[in-house]
């Protein structure tokens, strides 16, 4: 083990405390494992709930403020949070508006979130859920509602939360949130192991020189092992099963944004996304904005994912809107 | 190797060339080394330039833009840049108001970058320099002229930029930004080794289960190995010796900053930084504000460093104002 922790039972606890000291001025403590906006709920808007398992961040806890979500509920360390946490989510979040639940589709957060927006809706709350599953590796797009949910989050939620901040009315926005998820597609390679901090030990096996491609967060086995590519292969490799997933064609305007796992380097990201800026222009995919730097993390596991969102004017412009949380700033 | 680069021997100008592509709305590209924030030279503001070898990002590629700095200058990985592109981040930044360096004390840089004023100063050009010293355990306090420059930079850099944006005439502008560096105080501990990616060797050894306090960010050797230690252990440690070298004292408003190196989750972080804002409360010290994230990196090593500032009016006014650089918002 090398990190620098304390009692591993207390980890999603103490992970919280300090993420509410360090942004006391921009976010408040609903319960143990559940954050809100400092100004949450805010009149007049449909509320916007996000979460998961602990150990991700700064997904989910830190995509909470201005143009992001409402409130955060979270699990222990890669461990779905309870229905009850979800309903003080979703409580904090609601102002007489109703709530959208979103959060990446594992069969643990599905189980509890479900639960969470039942209890929520026999108290009257309008409660709704967009499951985000960009991933493509792991089911083939026949399947799609089975894939799980990866890199698009941050950007998804952005846009939820602008257009929830525009005013946009219930209904609308639930569509217009599943037309942001659906235009994602996300695809990664895990160059090496992360381990549980609750255990110290390696959730996967990933010898030095060798990489995988389609490796889920919680060190879900990948699709393909191979020995380690160039940057430039990676790129290209990664580039063409995602356009293809869509497909995106030339003409189309898209975010391209490349994560980091955790270990991985800025310098192999700028290396990595240098590449596909020349490899996206070539096949005639015009780069709007360009993203890069952990979004979603899986502890210290090395490697990246790439995401591709397909824009169209009015998701455009909601991502062209400001968001200020603590994980994601956009001026 | 674990790396995902291309031809070790481009890695600098592929990683500019890919933070150039991902913020071209933001920056331009002076020379193969050297970029510039795109309105650069300001007319009526003095210039600020910083830079050092690559492999540190966001340091310093990423923090030029309103409110930071004007022009990066950069070497290979951990190299120092040559006084010929140090030259070139001179006139980028230079709108007849003079430019101040900035950078981090290590030998090779203070040498190229001197060369590099001497040149400026030859064509006209009005250079100083402030070098930035904060890291305590290389070097008694005694001896402070002699220490390395670490995560005190971005903070610096921001205080600089902005009192130059406010238009601060260049010699008050050069005492402030003194005063910056002088009440910045880092300590740093390492838990796992970074390899350079020219050559994939490990640049030193830890054993798992144990920690280096005072490791530089190039592998430089630390000042203390310990076997792991807790999270609040590890605060407390860091805090102390970095409370008694300034010393700051009870009544004193701190911000405080936690770094992570590379490997090391964001998890970590808040949860040491949970045990920072506890054991300066108890120190009667005031945390005005709190930053937690990667500002400078080595490679993918493991752990962390703390950077305590602190602050007065002035500092507290400049630290406050807009940040907008790729590596770092403030809004």
């Amino acid at each position: 083990m090398r990190k620098l922790i304390n009692n591993p039972e207390n980890l999603a606890i103490e992970l919280i405390d300090g993420f509410c000291l360090t942004n006391k001025k921009k976010v408040k403590r609903i319960a143990p494992h559940v954050c809100a906006r400092k100004d949450a709920p805010i009149a007049g808007k449909v509320g916007i709930v996000i979460g998961g398992g602990a150990g991700h961040e700064p997904l989910f806890l830190e995509y909470i403020g201005l143009g992001m979500a409402d409130a955060s509920v979270h699990g222990q360390v890669f461990t779905a949070p309870t229905p009850d946490k979800v309903l003080d989510g979703i409580k904090a979040a609601d102002s007489g508006n109703g709530v959208i639940l979103l959060y990446n589709n594992y069969a643990g957060d599905v189980m509890n979130f479900d639960m969470g927006q039942d209890f929520a809706r026999l108290e009257g709350i309008k409660v709704e859920t967009v499951l985000i599953n960009d991933e493509i590796s792991a089911f083939p797009v026949e399947e799609a509602e089975e894939r799980r949910g990866t890199t698009a989050d941050h950007m998804v939620i952005h846009i939820a939360g602008a257009a929830a901040e525009a005013g946009l009315p219930f209904d609308e926005l639930k569509v217009l949130i599943e037309r942001a998820v659906f235009n994602c597609r996300s695809l990664g390679v895990s160059t090496s192991e992360c381990t549980l901090p609750e255990t110290g030990l390696a959730t996967f096996e990933l010898p030095e020189g060798r990489m995988e491609f389609g490796m889920g967060i919680h060190g879900e086995a990948g699709v393909e092992q191979v020995d380690l590519m160039s940057a430039d292969e990676t790129a290209e490799r990664l580039i063409d099963e995602i356009v293809k997933d869509l497909p995106f064609q030339p003409g189309d305007e898209v975010v391209a944004l490349i994560n980091g796992y955790g270990a991985t380097t800025r310098m192999e990201m700028f290396i990595v996304m240098r590449h596909i800026h020349k490899y996206l222009e070539i096949k005639g995919i015009d780069v709007y904005d360009t993203e890069l730097g952990e979004f979603i993390t899986a502890q210290e596991m090395g490697g990246i994912s790439v995401t591709l969102m397909k824009l169209d004017p009015e998701l455009k412009k909601y991502y062209d809107a400001p968001a200020d949380s603590p994980g994601y700033v956009r001026n």
